[in-house]
């Protein structure tokens, strides 16, 4: 029984896990474009036509020569010919053609006709019949969406790798595109190991405590839009985690190992991914807090997570380690993380050496962030998070903070006002 | 034909459309704790036991008496008598005790035994048989997680109106609790006006475009957990879009009409809301650029809003009006927004009076932001949404910025790094 024999920190870690599987990428596969937001773009995607496909009004109006109605005003309004109407359901071969002097009515949508070069809204003009008086100048080509102008045949949309948002659904809804390619959802098998823990909704009513780390980690995949194969608790032996993971190592992109991976009496996680075939250690303790224990094993190209059993600890371990090893595989990058600046409410001391995630609760008075680090800071203690709503990250050299010193926080929750 | 009467700012306007709405809240359902994430809580969620049930060890190793091994060192390894076991799964009836120079065999997450202040870890002792070496002193309750420390019976854990994240789901796994109240997801109708638009897929050949703007609002309002009911392209009939609402409002809690919002020729959606029974206006006409025409009428305690047919336009009315709309259905807030300060490429004048929201790139160079407005502003661009990444919002009062100037930006996508 014995320490861990070397710590890596964060960075080094996570270094060694990006390069271990920097060949691994998913597959992809076609959804609609309905169901394609939140999912990965699989391939670059080029506009397959012009939009606007053609000089088309931005507005409902009439369509005229700018040089036409140049001096018009309230009091001095240009007459014009009305000489027909532009309709964005309209043959583009039949259209009207503008002549000094002349107007086309014209709806939101609809092609410009060959001779007009602006459009005038229809609020600035007054009508009778065939007559039209317009009581505004116009500029040269005020109100027209130009052909290309949105996107240009050939033109990038959205590149390989982007998570697919609202409005690039919008973006290639508007170029016709019905489906499209996005990586496939990443299939993560998860298991708890710990004789301590029993099953949630289980009646056992001896001292076991609920397995909570499961449900979360489980949520955080959902998240992020992975496909998860929950393989509950196992029982404490080596032999089955490792044949549990072995027969199913094929169809799975990633496997989420939680508990037994300290150096206690019965720790039996690194045991048991030691004992699979062709397995490599590619770390093990992290001078991190907490999340110390945590650590990663490659097989094939299948990375095998082993995270603490305590909630919080797995929290920053799936978060410092599994995220980024998820977004590797489709070479995305995570949303932007919303942060402030805040004042921290009281002096913290930390050892040195050690990156370490703390909890904090932020709130804002007299329109200054205030950032209150939580006195629980126990691995298990599950209320830091709820009670919370930030994560501090201070650095492996960094000592402490001093009261009221300013730190960047992480927000998980919305934070509140305080008078 | 004439302009909007009269233009309200962007804050009179949200706040006469959440007095509006203020009675109107959600009903609730029980869900699966499984399913539970990212819905709101629709109940103050309290703790039902005490969590850690008991004094439980943090760690595999041995219960003993702090003082015990006061002076233990690894030259002066202190001499104890193991006299039992405690296991997670043990009876707490049937716990050893722990007298003066006796220590207990314990795993983590095991009861304390009685006698027992503290937990040895098990790398800091040597065993042979029932002999135990500690060569490390241990702290008075080092390694024991008290009864109650994370929550308390009766402690608020999750507050009504709360999005539940993931670390709730694990903090309500840990209580035993298996199914939560939450508010129902909010039903949304949405339908497209406008003679210019086809459907996504249509293979109309005329000049008509496709819809692009209801797809991107479907993917938005599926983002914050609404079921949506599409009612597609509706023909540009005032009566029948009245029809249509008026014979669904029952069934849904918000109405979203883009298109024909504007007054111009055939802008009928203001007429047929008009024409619904009982409906009051409660804004049309927004001081802000794009999104102008924004509008929202009450009928009955349902918000029908009418937004731009302009996908950009849309885009901005939907995030300052309809989605605090559906928050406050649920007393909810918004999850924080990444937001980075910047500074911005060029010189940008705006008219005063009006709230701007432009589309920037923000990218880091040698650890500073910059945010680039892009050059397209035009309210159907939707490739300043695909092409930019943040979204940078000037008040009213503004009359623009100068090269230079550090501005705020929302990020609604990963920044670039850019040498």
């Amino acid at each position: 029984m014995s320490g861990f024999r070397s710590l890596s920190t964060v960075d080094e870690a996570l270094k060694r896990l990006l390069e271990a599987i920097k060949d691994h990428k998913l597959s992809v596969e076609e959804v609609s474009l309905e169901n394609s937001v939140d999912r990965i773009c699989g391939e670059d995607l080029l506009a397959p036509v012009d939009i606007p496909p053609f000089n088309r009004s931005a507005v409902d109006g009439y369509a005229v020569r700018y040089i036409d109605v140049l001096s018009a005003s309230p009091s001095n309004p240009i007459e014009l010919k009305i000489v027909g109407v532009s309709e964005a359901d309209y043959d583009l071969g039949t259209l009207p053609k503008v002549n000094p002097g002349e107007a086309v009515e014209i709806y939101t949508g609809a092609p410009i006709p060959f001779g007009a070069d602006s459009v005038i809204m229809a609020e600035f003009c007054k009508r009778d019949g065939d007559k039209l008086w317009v009581s505004k100048p116009v500029a040269y080509m005020q109100n027209i969406s130009v052909k290309g102008e949105d996107f240009k045949t050939g033109d990038l949309v959205v590149a390989k790798g982007v998570k697919l948002k609202p409005w690039h659904v919008g973006a290639l809804a508007s170029l016709g595109i019905v489906s499209v390619t996005v990586y496939r959802k990443p299939v993560v098998l998860i298991a708890s190991t710990g004789l301590e823990l029993k099953q949630l909704g289980s009646e056992d009513h001896s001292g076991k405590i609920y397995d909570s780390t499961r449900p979360m980690l489980k949520a955080l995949l959902k998240n992020i839009n992975c496909t998860v194969l929950d393989f509950g608790i196992l029982p404490d032996e080596p032999t089955y985690t490792m044949k549990t993971i072995s027969k199913h190592l094929e169809s799975v992109d990633l496997v989420i190992i939680t508990g037994g991976t300290s150096l206690g009496l019965r720790d039996a996680t690194p045991e048991a991914l030691n004992m699979l075939e062709g397995s490599k250690l590619i770390f093990h303790g992290v001078r991190m807090r907490p999340g110390k224990p945590t650590g990663a094993y490659l097989v094939k190209d299948r990375i095998i997570f082993m995270l603490s059993g305590f909630p919080v600890a797995a929290f920053i371990g799936f978060k410092v380690f599994v995220e980024p090893a998820i977004y590797a595989l489709t070479g995305s990058k995570p949303d932007p993380q919303p942060t402030v600046k805040a004042y921290v409410t009281r002096r913290l001391a930390k050892p040195t050496g050690v990156k370490a995630y703390i909890r904090v609760r932020v709130y804002r008075s007299q329109n200054r962030f205030y950032a209150e680090p939580l006195r629980l800071t126990g691995s298990g203690i599950l209320s830091t998070l709820t009670r919370g709503n930030g994560i501090l990250v201070l650095e492996e050299e960094v000592e402490g903070l001093e009261e009221g010193e300013e730190v960047e926080v992480l927000l998980t929750q919305p934070f509140e006002e305080v008078e």
